[in-house]
């Protein structure tokens, strides 16, 4: 049994690799739900969509989110009622999964039980868990003030200056079902290249996490998003920089020190590995960038190999 | 001041050309809720929606019902995920209205000002009102039980026998803000061209509604939606013989004898007029099948000549 912590896109392309090469019902999924928000009275959480999508085949492949093909003509009209600009995109199908999960929600299902029915439904064999059913919503504290994550992200495009981040209502959450357990119980567990502050990081945050992770007998790796100083997608790199960080797969390593047994970057970043070497106790230099299936396959390859 | 009283499509189709001869800002339409269906979490309101789509100019013509060009790729991911069958048709933009109206009726507007926001939204200068903001759906018992009227009329395409109809909540539900105003300072009342049993029906049976119509010191004509012992669209006629009555215009204007001053019917229906006038005090025989626009203007004048 593997267990893997993952945000979106570049989470979903790696496990798009490791369900090629294992069999995906041995593998369990703890995605972020800090991205999660409320948006017409629906529920949306987009990195337990990006991933079932991914695994389900379907997603569109240029975007890394949404469904393959999809319209956005539900979404049009929708703004022209709220008066609102269209910042959003959520296409038709994908609204078929919103509309379903808020209904289940609304008739008193936890999010974890709607994410199994949502991933069984695309015939995702894969188990997916949000990190937990409670709803702690990412804020970025920005210098154009609060921001909930997806509007500093989508509706900004990432241009306010990040001078904090705040996981509302973490104190209170609990890992949700099944999550404490994929940890105990794994083989192997591995962190996915995602944002490692605001993809990791909400999952890191629910209390608990960091010490199963610590405490796990399991192997467990992490692989950097970050590749010769700059984020292969999202703003991770810019966050960094804000937060006053170093923006390097050593920064990185160093967010995940104290509970990661193996760190993977890329070999553009060879250069790092005696520096990262001081902090864990294995690194392993291989292709990171994701560009196509067989190196999303040999990645994953690569990972296991280390962990195992 | 015109008020009027309608269910969908018919109604819709007579209110299109009451608009084009009268201004419409002068218009108070009290509008059937009976057939208000939660769907997937959803609030659909049938007939608001007939009304105001039709008077928008976007009503789909060949259905007269949902909006021209639809598409529906959300209701089929929907049907995917709840696993059912696609017995109900729920465009993407349709679907706008349907999400962005639950949401506010979620966050406590009542269906009176969401139906409001909605027709304003579409520049829709009518009034349009529900007939109450409390939700009393029409249940049909039927030879296979007691069924929605959606799930009778759509799903089982009225085909089963019925043996009752049932307003559920009707007895608590208060007329509408508005309505009994509408209905007290109209100079004229116009019952519309729609099944007498469940669109004009629920109205009447709204408690203080009949009254209202009683005492009123406007005019009040009434047009038939039985033409020649059928119904020009939907299950009036099967409805009436299934419930032991007339199929006839003279049956429908019995239904409505004690509040109306004047009833409107076919051309082809001219030999009742003796046995209505022994029910009504005018009739008037003029052409009411409105299958085009001019002919929905033109019987849409007739009845106001026959009220003012």
């Amino acid at each position: 049994m593997i267990t893997a912590l993952a945000g979106g896109v570049g989470a979903s392309k790696f496990l798009d690799g490791l369900c090629r090469i294992i069999p995906p019902e041995e593998l369990t999924i703890i995605v972020n739900t800090g991205d999660d928000i409320h948006m017409f009275g629906l529920y949306i959480a987009p990195d337990l969509d990006i991933v079932t999508y991914t695994l389900a085949g379907i997603v569109n492949p240029t975007m890394g989110w949404g469904i393959d093909g999809d319209t956005f003509n539900c979404i049009d009209s929708l703004v022209a009622y709220t008066g609102g600009e269209r910042w959003f995109n959520l296409g038709d199908r994908d609204l078929a999964t919103h509309i379903y999960r808020t209904q289940l929600l609304n008739e008193g299902r936890t999010l974890s039980e709607v994410a199994d029915l949502i991933r069984r439904s695309h015939g995702v064999a894969a188990r997916i868990l949000p990190m937990t059913d409670a709803h702690t919503p990412t804020t970025i504290v920005s210098d154009e003030g609060d921001l909930h994550f997806q509007e500093y992200l989508v509706r900004r495009r990432a241009q306010p200056k990040v001078m904090g981040l705040r996981f509302e209502n973490i104190g209170s959450a609990k890992p949700a079902p099944g999550v404490a357990e994929a940890i105990r119980q794994a083989e192997a567990i591995i962190v996915c290249p995602s944002n490692p502050l605001i993809s990791i990081g909400p999952i890191l945050a629910v209390p608990g996490m960091r010490d199963l992770l610590k405490q796990t007998s399991a192997r467990v790796g992490a692989i950097s998003p970050i590749v010769g100083g700059a984020s292969l997608k999202g703003p991770s790199d810019r966050m960094l920089a804000d937060l006053g960080m170093e923006v390097s797969a050593r920064q990185v390593a160093e967010l995940y020190s104290d509970f990661i047994d193996i760190f993977i970057l890329d070999l553009q970043d060879a250069e790092l590995t005696f520096e990262i070497e001081k902090i864990v106790s294995e690194v392993v230099c291989t292709d990171t960038v994701m560009s196509d299936g067989e190196k999303r396959t040999a990645l994953a390859r690569a990972t296991l190999a280390a962990l195992m």
